[in-house]
């Protein structure tokens, strides 16, 4: 008796203090949003040290003995399932914070300091060796950061589960294995195939227009303006809480319809956050799954609906009042337009649907081997380039365009990239369980009913919150395992029928 | 030896943790300028438990028994004037914050929670009983509260130096007491005269042009906008810090000029912030002085700059260029509008330049007796109507528009009041400080020239931070001691002026 009252002490205790915790945590979003949308510029000094002294004193509190007195009280204490899932992702948090010494954990952050302006330095200069030396560092200071975090265990593996906890490498690594090999044979075929798709949005479009149109969107997805916003930022993202969960995007008038996919791909980031519990708020039962689910909602949302052909069907004529240079366009040119398979484009983020794993491959492929020491950082340039031509039958002329395009490896980000292909597999499985649950979502949304989808999510994914564990949670809300399949066939289905294959 | 090297050891370890504390203030001071200007409604119970993380662990790390031995390190030890005051002001804050049980700070916190939507409802129903319990408990609170940190004062006085550390209660009263005795007489005289003021602001206004004139002013007085910005919010505010002090306002299509000072008065505060040492962010030198001149600043640039004829001679023609409506006001006419003292205004906030005062010595005399146990609370709406009548000449009809109009006391704040009157009489004493320094502002002015005041005011009061005590900065800024007989002669002097007396 004494000890099974001793256990609901201790998980009080961790609770409470964990919401001090999560709290300061997401403060830290708060000040990290304000940084990117409303800060001027010259806060950023003042900004850099109201960060560190809020990610400190959060790191401090994550790491505090009492948490590890707490949660050796609990090993074997009488919990419900729910207490059980609630300890498990306090603990994993805090014994991944705490194996890491302090001087590490200060080290990498100046290293990401002074690689950031290295890398945007590097690719406006296109030139990868300025970027290389600190480059190197960071991969040994990380490779240090996972021995911490797990001796045993690949570097890689590790630093993959800072991102993704749950689903194994090895699972990511098939995955990721099977789209190479069956889009990279389908894009060949779409290059080959005659098929020219219509290009009505081949103009300019205002953009303070494009702007409410994309407001008048997120209202018909029912998008919760009482605990939301919208804002334009240089990359789009999206942050906050159950209670607050804010949409960035950007406007480019020559690309009305990547700005649309962009605040639906948002959207679906914040439509997840929103629905988490509110009661939860505070601790892992109202926090989400982490990035492969997150980006699995945010991929549902802008993939399988807003470049689906019902999509346009429904919102074509609001964009036609609004943009009289489309006035002619049929649904279908629209959907195709939103379609179009790029034969020559470098760009991971200007990618379709199809060649966005190639991009994500590349990246796999070589992160892995830098961090397990396989590749040396001064041949990253070539093997990227040589890869480009065998995945993607490109090759980059320059750096900037090519291993110098995105930032993550400046922030010390190593094994985030595969998370946006599983998000994206995950997403057509996930789409797959929706409508054999409520029947086909297409003659809903043409009647400007989201909700059906919205409502889906919410109840089958978002209001678990971390309860779940990221197969746990896939095999609950689609009834089976992890797996490529539903992406795939999707994939071969909507562009063999776009490109006549 | 040993001594000597011991004392900076501890010096470097208390900045070093102050910095933190220090960060981590900044950082609330963002989670509330978001919440008031940019959080979607449905954020707060979020919101409110990210403030009282931030909040709590700031406390913690300011009342850490290490600050108390660091500072018991620092009694004796040799340190120059700069880190004497810096010690002074670590000092100052750590006891007062370590005084006081934490169990008392919850419980303040709590009731101020509770009391707040109590007052809304008390102003919306215009009944003074809905919010007279909870105010009662909170005077017992902040009772006990000044208690724990002097139990040989005053409470008032006590709770008094929570807004200004350093004048005494017993100057405030004198200074209080004389704008009392002589601009009751004054308002009287100005009552009796005959002289009508000008009006030419008497239509509407629309409030984007506004909001427009209202940057340009900004521009004009040399708003950094590389560290700051400007919005609008319900109640005008500015905060910030050295690298980013923002500045909020609102518009309201009847008082374009009540709109224009309040921005400008913001200004004054966000330009007192930025000219706070960069080099010290984040220890009291790199702190603004507290509410007394923090208020100098801002009641300088709004009265003495923006009420003041050569600011409107400047001035009007921008806004004639905006507003047809003034085509044909003179600048004269302008500068009337801007002064006019009204007869019959009950309400603080809209009040004039003299007036303005005997609203604050009402809340001062009736809070100061509530404090000291002389007042109960439920006499409280008499005594304020007997002293509007006695000081004012008008008697309020109703509680909305008297005792319950301002939102102090249900944050728990006695003693906050006195510092706005004590900030506009040290404002025009600084007012000729500068202009016995530089001679007369206006020719400068009229050549739209501002420069000449921010830079002054930078270099006499700004850069100083925290070092000086209030009275030390006023002697050093104006070479003598804190005075009402500068606000006095120029209160009779523009008033005599503009009414004819």
């Amino acid at each position: 008796m004494a000890e099974a009252k001793q256990a609901p002490d201790a998980y009080d205790a961790l609770l409470d203090h964990y919401e001090t915790v999560s709290g300061l945590g997401d403060a830290a979003g708060i000040l990290s949003w304000d940084q990117e949308v409303m800060m001027p510029e010259g806060g950023t000094p003042a900004r850099s040290k109201q960060k560190s002294a809020v990610s400190t004193v959060r790191h401090d509190l994550l790491t505090d003995e009492k948490v590890a007195d707490w949660l050796d009280d609990l090993e074997d204490a009488d919990l419900t399932d729910e207490q059980e899932s609630v300890v498990r992702e306090i603990r994993r948090a805090h014994e991944r914070a705490a194996r890491v010494p302090s001087d590490l954990v200060a080290e990498i952050s100046e290293k990401t300091s002074e690689a950031h302006p290295k890398w945007k330095e590097a690719r406006e200069e296109d030139d990868f060796s300025i970027f290389a030396p600190v480059l190197e560092d960071l991969i040994e200071l990380k490779k240090e950061y996972a021995e911490h975090i797990d001796p045993d265990a690949a570097a890689y593996e590790v630093l993959f589960a800072d991102y993704e906890p749950y689903l194994d490498l090895d699972t990511a690594e098939r995955v990721l294995e099977r789209l190479r090999d069956e889009l990279v044979p389908l894009v060949e075929d779409i290059r080959e195939s005659d098929t020219e798709l219509a290009d009505p949005f081949d103009s300019e479009f205002d953009v303070d227009t494009q702007e409410d149109l994309a407001r008048d969107v997120l209202d018909a997805l029912g998008y919760d303006w009482e605990h939301g916003r919208v804002d334009t930022a240089p990359h789009p993202f999206s942050s906050g809480t159950q209670f607050d969960a804010r949409v960035t995007t950007r406007f480019d008038p020559e690309k009305p319809v990547d700005a649309l996919m962009s605040t639906i791909h948002e959207f679906g980031h914040a439509r997840y956050t929103l629905g988490l519990p509110r009661e939860q708020y505070g601790n892992p039962l109202g926090e989400s799954r982490d990035l492969t689910v997150h980006e699995s909602q945010s991929r549902l949302w802008e993939n399988h609906v807003g470049r689906s052909r019902t999509f346009w069907e429904t919102f074509l004529p609001d964009v036609q009042e609004r943009f009289s240079q489309v006035a002619d366009a049929t649904p279908e040119d629209a959907f195709e337009a939103a379609n179009e398979v790029f034969e020559d484009n470098l760009i991971r983020v200007e990618a379709d649907e199809l060649t966005y794993h190639m991009h994500i491959v590349v990246r796999f492929e070589i992160e892995r081997e830098l961090i397990e020491g396989d590749l040396d950082v001064a041949d990253v340039p070539e093997v990227w380039n040589d890869k480009y031509e065998q995945y993607l039958g490109i090759r980059p002329d320059t750096d900037a365009e090519g291993c110098l395009q995105d930032i993550h490896w400046s922030h010390g980000s190593f094994g985030y990239f595969p998370t946006y292909s599983l998000g994206s597999v995950l997403a057509a499985q996930i789409y797959d369980a929706l409508e054999d649950d409520v029947g086909p979502v297409d003659e809903k949304v043409r009647e400007g009913d989201f909700d059906v989808i919205a409502d889906w999510l919410e109840t089958n994914v978002h209001q678990h919150g971390a309860r779940y564990t990221t197969p746990e949670l896939i095999q609950k809300a689609t009834g089976e395992e992890f797996t490529a399949d539903y992406f795939l066939d999707y994939a071969h289905e909507k562009y063999g029928e776009l490109y006549d294959l």
